[in-house]
């Protein structure tokens, strides 16, 4: 079976959020003065092959620890969804 | 009112993602055989003041279309709540 998976990698709250701090700053340069706060994450989409969702899930763990996301920093969240 | 509003920016079907290519040569390189295909966007979360939710969705728009996303290149999906 084929699956889409949907993964969202946020920075830890607490986390100093260098990018989002300048996109904040940029905003508001430009007049967006109602703007409070900005974090910037990263979203990632895979498709794959998987037997069962279980599996595709362990998968997407184990590719979030290993190489997708720094498990200090960051934290993940991911839907899957078949094809 | 207070808003968070949660963008997302992807890569328009078609346009080359080399970071996404980048990603999916090194998942397979330690050993994710089953993946076929990696896209990589952005997520960027706001706050922002605002006093109706149509107010907050142009702004929003407007941001994007100004400096968050690349409309040559990118399209983006936004979901606004309350806060």
């Amino acid at each position: 079976m084929q699956w889409k998976v949907k993964i969202s990698i946020k920075l830890k709250s607490g986390v100093l959020d260098a990018q989002g701090k300048a996109t904040h700053k940029a905003l508001l340069a430009i007049g967006f003065q109602k703007v409070q706060e900005v974090r910037i994450g990263k979203l990632i989409e895979l498709k794959l092959e998987g037997d069962s969702r279980t599996e595709v899930e362990k998968q997407i763990q184990e590719m979030c620890q290993k190489l997708l996301a720094n498990p200090v920093i960051e934290d993940f969240v991911y839907e899957i969804g078949e094809l």
